[in-house]
């Protein structure tokens, strides 16, 4: 069987102000061929399209918080998806407030959107199951910034087992046994003999995990809800030069990143988010290299397979 | 002294669902460094730094109407213009309940603009004066869409009169004269002799002149407000074989915009706005071209020297 799918696209790697390489803040994750948009700054929809991805399959946005470059390309996604003949619902989790913006300026645009929208608030206290289904779940938490903010959890529902195919012949196993093996269940083979599971099976790879943490000062509370994912993203808008501009302003630099996903002991940290002073983002890697091994850049287009 | 500019850069073309190619809605006129960003759809600020114009120049933003694809770029290109340092004055001409969804949003996002905002609500009735100085009117006047709208109006001031510079040696005018001859009037040589002002002096060029008509239905009523003008953006959402649905949204197809542009005896006809159904805009130049033959397409990051 192959391996499910667990992708992400970055679409937006820039910080507040877009430069004319960088957009604001979005990435499309896929688990098992559900998407989420996470984030959705200004021009997501050109993005998505830029990038060939099929927009109408995205049944999940999640918004990190209401700062202009995390959400502002949602009204126009929302209006597109209409436009172009949705029907099937769309979750929206997000802090409240994005609703009544969003009802304002569909209310002055008289604005029709012709498929169903399901909001779910999200929460500033704790780790919480926002969303569940046999493949996935995921959580949101709470991250310190300047207005109300929350960080995203995603992990893959425990694999089903692997069947070592050379053990059916071997032990006369029904084809019709095959799905309860998968299950971790024991079976009766055809000669009626009761037949162990790990006998015929082997460990699935063990379920991925993504965390997204974007916006946050630096803040060692986060470490209990990231601990040990595949990958971690965290924000690292500024360098050590502006390590007091980051603080005053909630946000992280490329070390203070660094050393959160060494604390979570993550297995690969993804920094974005860059601040538009810096052109040269391949100075986020240098600073944060000496604090963790294995880094990647965000950048427009880049694919990352967890 | 050379002519003064008076050029249109098109920063977008596409109708309400931007695609891979189009931008949604706007344009940035410079008349004689006067700079006015029309519409301002998604993605207008990163439109605005990829064909490398100095945003902090734009001191009037004008927005037609509250559809998404006209405004939604401004909450984005306004927070970056206080990201980036403004401090003078920016003007903005629109509906009013544009200023209550940007007060929402800045609101939510705590998000301060340092720099003044001076909002100037149009009017749906007549021809209205909404800036003016020495070298350029503008004005709004009503269009016939789903929501109220109105289309823009840029005028040269009469340009001064051109010196006849062999003259001047001749007739014997002193340096301090020439700003007098440029106004029109006579003058007095160093010999004490009055010198008539059309000895020395020619016609200007005849003031230039602008009209913006997007979102509009097939309306003859616009004629009288965009009479003989020398460039005409005239929105030509779909093409003859969508001619009802045209009606039925309050737009126009290519054969209607080159119709209006014929009344009214416009030297130049720009068409835009182009539903994202059709992927070869040059069609709606072989549908207008019957009707008016002085065409132009607009398509992201032409420059029309008017």
């Amino acid at each position: 069987m192959q391996k499910q799918n667990f992708e992400l696209l970055i679409l937006g790697s820039s910080s507040a102000a877009p430069t004319s390489q960088r957009n604001p803040s979005a990435q499309l994750l896929n688990v098992a061929e559900r998407f989420f948009l996470i984030d959705c700054g200004e021009a997501t929809q050109i993005q998505l399209r830029k990038y060939k991805t099929k927009f109408q399959k995205i049944d999940h946005i999640l918004i990190s918080h209401l700062h202009g470059d995390h959400f502002l390309g949602l009204p126009g996604l929302l209006s597109s998806m209409h436009l172009l003949g949705r029907k099937q619902e769309l979750n929206i989790y997000c802090p409240p407030e994005l609703k009544e913006i969003i009802d304002k300026i569909n209310s002055v645009s008289d604005t029709r959107i012709n498929y169903p929208i399901k909001w779910h608030f999200t929460k500033n206290k704790g780790l919480n199951l926002i969303f569940e289904d046999d493949k996935v779940e995921v959580h949101s938490f709470p991250m310190k910034h300047r207005i109300f903010c929350t960080g995203f959890l995603f992990k893959e529902k425990p694999l089903p087992r692997k069947i070592d195919k050379f053990k059916l012949e071997k032990y006369k196993v029904s084809v019709a046994d095959i799905h309860n093996l998968r299950k971790g269940e024991d079976i009766i083979n055809e000669a009626g003999k009761k037949i162990k599971n790990k006998d015929l099976t082997i460990d699935p790879s063990e379920p991925r995990s993504f965390a997204y943490c974007s916006d946050t000062i630096y803040d060692v509370d986060l470490v209990k809800f990231i601990k040990g994912v595949d990958l971690l993203y965290h924000e690292s808008t500024f360098l050590n030069d502006k390590e007091k501009r980051a603080q005053e302003t909630f946000h992280s630099t490329a070390e203070q990143a660094a050393k959160i996903a060494k604390l979570a002991k993550v297995k690969q940290l993804l920094l974005g988010h860059y601040s538009a002073r810096y052109p040269d983002i391949d100075d986020f890697l240098k600073e944060a290299s000496p604090f963790f091994n294995n880094l990647l850049l965000a950048t427009e287009g880049k694919k990352i397979v967890i």
